[in-house]
């Protein structure tokens, strides 16, 4: 299939977002399915954002004094077993080894799905005192979840992630904790991803297996449906408990440490799609774009025009911004569409005229703006563009979201928001009316909303309103 | 148990090297053992390391034009059969997912053992012309294989590597990378471990399962005992026949790729704790050390010292090496064995009589050298004694290579020699003479040299000699 052909196979956004999601996915060249129904191949374009997240989240981790570990990919069956609440969330969707290419194995190993339980068993070894805590690890890894219905980035059988894990003396640091990385979660979105989340508490029945609390990032995509992005969990000490992790404090009074865990996965890929994608393909946040300026020569057999390359590359490294200069034997119109696909943040176009006239074009992804910029100011004038496209994007991110957070005081008045898509808060009875609300609608409780009641009755159950929440469709 | 103890338990190392070893990497808090015999935790100070390798490698393969991916963790059963060398060699050692929290699979999925069969798949799908290719990929993972005998670092049932997987249009491309990426790995023990490899190609019978040509890096632990720590390998284009990776040539006609693959894993940090490690505990190389200077004050209660402790700080930063102050309320002389058993490679000391003479005391890990360093010196001194004991430690590993290899003219001589620990150079009648060797001795055959006959007639075998072997008893 021609490059040609590939680019103009997308399918329309509003015609088809799923269909559009995916195609996009393969054409802007993150990801390619495997043989294995899935599990996907993150090639090096989609590998390469995964990358930038990670830089980003290594620097923050490190300030908060956290350190990365590597634990086994393999958790003993036994050993998985020894929480109840965790391993009944997890134990249907575990892909498990039983035998190698000689033997059958003693004991079935599952293949990690999440962390906890390795984290908790070393924690057991290696905490005695007050003077080890707090631990607070992270760690990089791939997971397994034998999930049924898969899709690129979003849900996968397997999928890339971070898992922090840390353990502490008081509750109170604990929380503090989870709360700290919740927000360095949120500015994540606010400085790389140019994605507005939306934060806050999960209700009971949205909570992680095994936590006491969950606290989530929630993004809202293009076609009005809400994306769970990261969540950060305060265990108390449920599996301290289960698994005697103990610390003698400064009395040699022997206590259980207090724990949380935190993630995020390559799910923000697939949220950095469907929040900014378009028509002609991605549009990738400047700060997290692998390519953040591409140059296009125009009429590249020109002496002037090949004279002017090296000069743009120097301009371009002097900025520290991450460039490409293509210069290939393909037409310029087909260089536009395929950077256009990959949601290349800013252009720049110059062919003889430009060079004559000491300037070139920069064209901005996102509004698709054409600028004339002195050649002279060109070094000043990039950064400060990216940081315009940044600011736009998140801005038109954060307008869409705020446009589609609806209040609803009666089941027809949700229902009938709930099809405008995005958000609709509404005060209920609990998980009674979450509940009903699923059956009904499909939509589930995003956070629990931290404001006063905005009815006294639950319009779903017609009981006493105890809770205010926000609900949407989510993927 | 007590720190203190803890340091004080380790092996000697001329006593019972392999405890020495296994001791260290627990109580320098390298790795620790998990639930599953064979799967290690590599703890922060273990895993630091071997983000230091990836940091060193990524800057590496960038400059080289390389791309990070991310393939599946499984094989389908059947593609894992396609090419037949291959699935012989790892057959045996391969783990098995058969079921799933719910149902049986399908199909058996291996884990990887490492991903060739997975990369040239995704090649055959995503190669079509010459303008495709090179493809320079590399991945960073686990992988898992089914040893019996495990030992940490060295030997695992699950270990982190890199693998990088390139296609090429000509078998002169596909061998200047094979060679290339050697050359890379030997810079990096040169640059980054302090350690010299002999470097070269393998025997047919040594050879990676489905690899015309394997090249290797071999390092000479302490103990005399080889140590394989990297390869690199020429698939021609066996894989390429196997899974169809075709490309159209410049004349349009249908042809093979060739292939190479090369990895480094983190045995490379058993390599290093082996070769300079001594009685005290580990001695990292400078470049690779995640600590390489620790400033410990005498005295700390002194207000002459607490007055000290930022301007130390302020100097160290300056130097922008990796750097710790340790003002906890230990014993100073608990905090020297506790760095040295880190291998931490500067020491600085500094009680109020120092403070006075404005100086500080710096001691270096490898040699245990105190050297007086004016206050106003620190600065321009730290970074240049840092390459100090980086060369002094290649220089002595060099060293201790050199007096290591010896030459074989009779079958006795060999033997003798073998005694002495290192390698042993003989010219053979190629395999007959390796089989005869390994059952004799244990000692396999390292590297192909690259040399005149030593003598003509094998002295294993009494055949015609027809190659020079470097053999040696190995890890």
């Amino acid at each position: 299939m021609s490059k040609e052909k590939l680019v103009k196979d997308v399918t329309s956004r509003d015609e088809d977002f799923a269909k559009w999601y995916t195609d996009l996915c393969v054409k802007a060249e993150l990801m390619d399915y495997s043989n294995v129904q899935g599990f996907i191949i993150y090639r090096p374009y989609g590998y390469a954002i995964w990358e930038q997240i990670q830089n980003y989240l290594n620097k923050e981790f490190k300030k908060t004094g956290h350190q990365n570990v590597y634990l086994p990919l393999v958790i003993p069956e036994s050993l998985f077993q020894k929480e109840k609440d965790h391993i009944e969330g997890f134990a249907p969707e575990t892909a498990i080894i039983t035998t190698t290419g000689v033997d059958d194995l003693a004991e079935r190993l599952i293949v990690r799905p999440t962390s906890e339980v390795l984290f908790a068993d070393h924690y057991s070894k290696i905490i005695n005192s007050y003077r080890d805590l707090p631990i607070l690890y992270n760690q990089w890894c791939s997971v397994v979840r034998w999930e049924k219905t898969t899709r690129p980035f979003l849900r996968g059988k397997e999928f890339l992630w971070q898992e922090g894990h840390t353990a502490h003396a008081t509750k109170e640091e604990a929380m503090a904790e989870t709360l700290q990385m919740l927000n360095i979660y949120d500015r994540l979105g606010k400085e790389l991803l140019a994605i507005p989340f939306i934060t806050g508490k999960k209700t009971d029945k949205e909570r992680f297996a095994g936590a006491e609390e969950t606290y989530t990032i929630e993004a809202l995509m293009h076609d009005g449906k809400a994306l769970q992005s990261g969540t950060s969990h305060y265990f108390g000490n449920g599996f301290a408990k289960a698994f005697n992790i103990l610390f003698q404090d400064e009395n040699n009074e022997s206590k259980p440490v207090y724990q949380t865990s935190w993630g995020v996965t390559t799910r923000l890929i697939g949220a950095v799609i469907m929040v900014h994608g378009d028509n002609e393909g991605l549009v990738l946040p400047p700060h997290l774009a692998p390519i953040q300026v591409v140059a296009i020569p125009i009429q590249s057999n020109r002496d002037v025009v090949i004279d002017a390359i090296p000069k743009i590359e120097e301009v371009l490294e002097s900025t520290g911004l991450r460039y490409k200069v293509d210069n290939s034997d393909r037409r310029p119109g087909w260089k536009f569409s395929e950077y256009e696909m990959k949601g290349v943040p800013l252009r720049i176009e110059f062919g003889p005229r430009d060079i004559e006239n000491k300037h070139v074009v920069v064209v901005k992804r996102n509004t698709r703006e054409k600028i004339t910029v002195p050649f002279d100011e060109l070094a000043t004038t990039l950064p400060k563009l990216i940081n315009d496209v940044h600011n736009e994007m998140y801005e038109k991110a954060k307008a869409h979201l705020e446009s589609n957070i609806r209040v609803a005081k009666t089941y027809d008045e949700f229902k009938a928001h709930l099809e405008l898509g995005g958000y609709v808060k509404m005060s209920v009875h609990g998980e009674e009316a979450e509940l009903q609300v699923k059956e009904d609608t499909g939509a589930t409780a995003r956070v629990i909303v931290e404001e006063d009641l905005i009815t006294n009755t639950c319009p779903v159950t017609g009981k006493k309103a105890n809770i205010t929440l926000l609900f949407a469709r989510a993927y």
